[in-house]
């Protein structure tokens, strides 16, 4: 059977190279670059590389939100690394909330799978989209603007959401600006807050300055 | 209070403009561009179109694959137009599958809701990643690669997929070779198959040619 | 002179069919895609339509923030439409704030040309990043971050700046809550801030709900 | 065979929307817009449309460069357009030249098909790249860098060329100097060469001005 | 001559930085990125490294496919990293074929050189796109989709093909299948095929499982 | 207030993995990549790396140009890295230009401060766009495309440029030519130039060759 040998030894020297790129599991131990994070070596991949299972239970709703965000993002699942898209789970316990906040790098969309949630957001324009989601529901949130989620139903929500890139980022507009060291005065003179109610907030949220 | 008044004629001039490309929801009654559907005028938008209930049901899975791919594209979806993602529902009945496909333009990842899952995809390098996929966990599938799902449990499974693409595409092998009107005797050619295979499996799957 | 003749009358096929992509001067009366606005013909292009004056003169800054963004994206200037950049001139009175805001859709530079303003960002990670900016100074303003100016100086404070998009988009924080109709109860429950101080910011902003 | 049909069903309801953006070919009867044309109708397609058979056959060189470039971009194969590249071929007389020129819009790659180029390209840092290319060599010409090729051998060079975009433009150095109403005096103060120069190359190449 | 001294050193000062990414000649020892390699320093590279003549000679066809396939993809030819293009040369003897096949991750344009091919490819809608080529002629095949090329003629085929990425990938249906160890019992359930010819094949194309 | 804690636990956890790339501040000891230089640590970074005052002061414009560029591409502020924009500072004297000149990889806004500029650009259909520019006043100038500055005032013109690229590259056509050790014949017979005149040239920009 040489035609065979000499058809199979063609290829193996063909697609070993052309393969290297199919996809791009991140090395978390090397520095990331704009378009994410270095390759780890494909000959040290098992399929257990493509695979997650973070994602199968609960976040820890224990606290203050009663709610709790997990993410699959590059650093928590590295087969994401380079595919423009990574996932989350959102747990909001009844009367818990997703506190107003932004994703400064990516589209999100949300399905739900239990419970009920309210949710918005408001565009550029100052419009406000607003919908309560039920069961096998849809909502996209476009990059960047401002939304948030509350459950509005009886028993705890889970959803998860998805984004169209592997490090969508997540700044919550009350923790970036009451729990961080940003000076009371600059958060008042460029929201227009008072200043009892700035310092009220860091006190709850932890911020200083 | 005149300059408060000047203050928001400022923004209502500034904002209107600036919030135009926010989002992109598809005017699918005009015809696409390589980045996808020209937009909805902005001023006939409601929270309705950002919002989708397709997904919320199952799909008719009572065919010969006993599954069903249920999508959430641009053309079902016009709101992921110009997002960089999308989303699909999987129902598979115990014994159903998902039969060998790829996404021409597009990676995949799946989240389990129920049930249990048999998926796998190959690479170009002809390594073959497989997994078990129960309640919660997640798999990506790279680009273009061959992949499938199958039902290895004992009750229907429900998984959601998200695409980073509005419209990645979606071509059934079987169906691609043995659906269409793909001459019998290029397919022979090209694959290896047998002239009986081919005539056989056009028979089950409507091809001519 | 045939031979040049022949030359020439090659260019002159080839070229004009060559150059319709060089540049993309928005045609604002038609539907905008996700890559932007359609092309004007080439045919109707002069040397103004790559020109604009609109930032050589101050905005108003007779209102309650003393202060005015002029913008340069697609809208106004249709010839930044598909070229990855537009501009703006920023005009801030002493005391005047460019209130805390957000870009959804890219990332900013900004350059002083007059005056000193205390500028800042917060990223995902809470982090503050404040800067004093005197003439001929530069700072960046990562993607969907929030940041703000302040004229900190004497004098009034004139600055360019550029985006990484035509239409970046511009989303003011308190203008998006407290300058909507954005319904106080859920401002409240997602950003734990109090009845009181929403409702008194919604009677200065003007917002509604 | 009802399941079967219920299966067929669910494809025809499926596919045909999914496959809407495999490709774009291009529909020249309407505006451009960042991205390239929009697409025309799937259903109006054939196999045709694919298919270009205008590099099949040499261009004039009956001209004062001895060479000719047959351009296969999108305006001249419409199936090009949002594939992100394109081809051209060039024909080349002994002692035939492609002057100095660069693609405002792609990257190029160069396989020699019959006779002998001498090729090159000067980078940002001027430095000055040379080959000489012969039957079956490929060199590579990046983005926007100043290159050119000239018939070293004694027989008609044939080559083709490839691009990383269906519209990479092409701007001949001296065609734009000296072919153009680009006014003498512009072009001596920003080139330094002497205005005798200047205007025997406009006597030889129909410039005005 | 002192002004034209410092207005050499200006720009032995600004050129040197600024040309450091006219290019990026992929440095194969270092691990890739989702956007390519890492790039060779400029100070090392000569014209030798834009240059490639590894598609000059025609490959091995002494094989069961009597074709061969060159590439000159980025870790054959790494000037091509990062420029959005690659290359290859298919060597076809009458009555061989490149076997049914996708590029995961590249559009492809086929220019025919010498002899005959027929080719086609299969788009989502299940449309069969099939054309004979002959020299000159020119043919696109959408970014994963199902193609491919047979010798319909008497003498051997020689084309060319590029793609627009640097690694456009290359998985050959009948060997990700049937020469690999992707399990029997999964293959026969995700495309129809009979056990029979799954083993027939396996034996041919050396795959296990 | 244990709720609180773990509220902001949740939030040590999940916030610093998801800012790593809320930018990427250039690290230029490592290799750069297609996409940029790798980022550096986000631990190491203070608001001075997003801060540069290297366009502060007037460029040395005693040269023969009278001009001066001053970069602030990511080698000169590597806090443009990743961010899609960079900046350069224009200084001319009366009589001063900047020679006509490209940039292979980046769009170009110029915005003038002070004094006046005659600027112009040609596309690839060799159309000339000519603009007398003043304070104030923006101009646009399309990758890669011809294009220059001049003085045409009396007293020195300052402005700012910005480009859709952190390294769009400067390729300065009669310094690439006359500059470089870029060979007479081949300038000469690739230009239509006469042998005199790139001699001339050649001595006086140092050219070899």
């Amino acid at each position: 059977m040489p035609p065979l040998l000499l058809f199979l030894s063609l290829l193996s020297l063909l697609l070993p190279h052309a393969s290297s790129l199919d996809y791009c599991v991140a090395d978390l131990s090397l520095p990331p670059t704009p378009s994410g994070f270095p390759c780890k070596s494909p000959s040290k991949l098992t399929s257990d590389d493509f695979y997650f299972t973070g994602l199968g239970v609960a976040g820890n709703t224990s606290n203050i939100i009663k709610a709790a965000v997990t993410p699959a993002f590059s650093p928590q699942f590295p087969a994401v690394n380079g595919l423009g898209l990574s996932l989350a789970r959102l747990d909001v316990l009844p009367g818990g909330v997703i506190p107003l906040h932004t994703h400064p790098a990516g589209n999100e969309a949300l399905v739900m799978i239990q419970g009920t949630l309210c949710a918005g957001f408001v565009d550029t324009a100052n419009n406000v989209f607003l919908q309560t989601l039920k069961k096998g529901d849809v909502m996209v949130f476009p990059q960047g603007l401002l939304h948030f989620q509350i459950n509005s139903g009886g028993i705890p929500a889970l959803a998860f959401v998805t984004f169209s890139s592997p490090t969508p980022g997540l700044q919550i507009t009350s923790i970036a600006l009451f729990g961080s060291n940003f000076p009371s005065k600059l958060i008042e003179g460029t929201t227009f807050l008072s200043d009892a109610e700035v310092k009220r907030l860091k006190g709850i949220l932890g911020g200083s300055g």
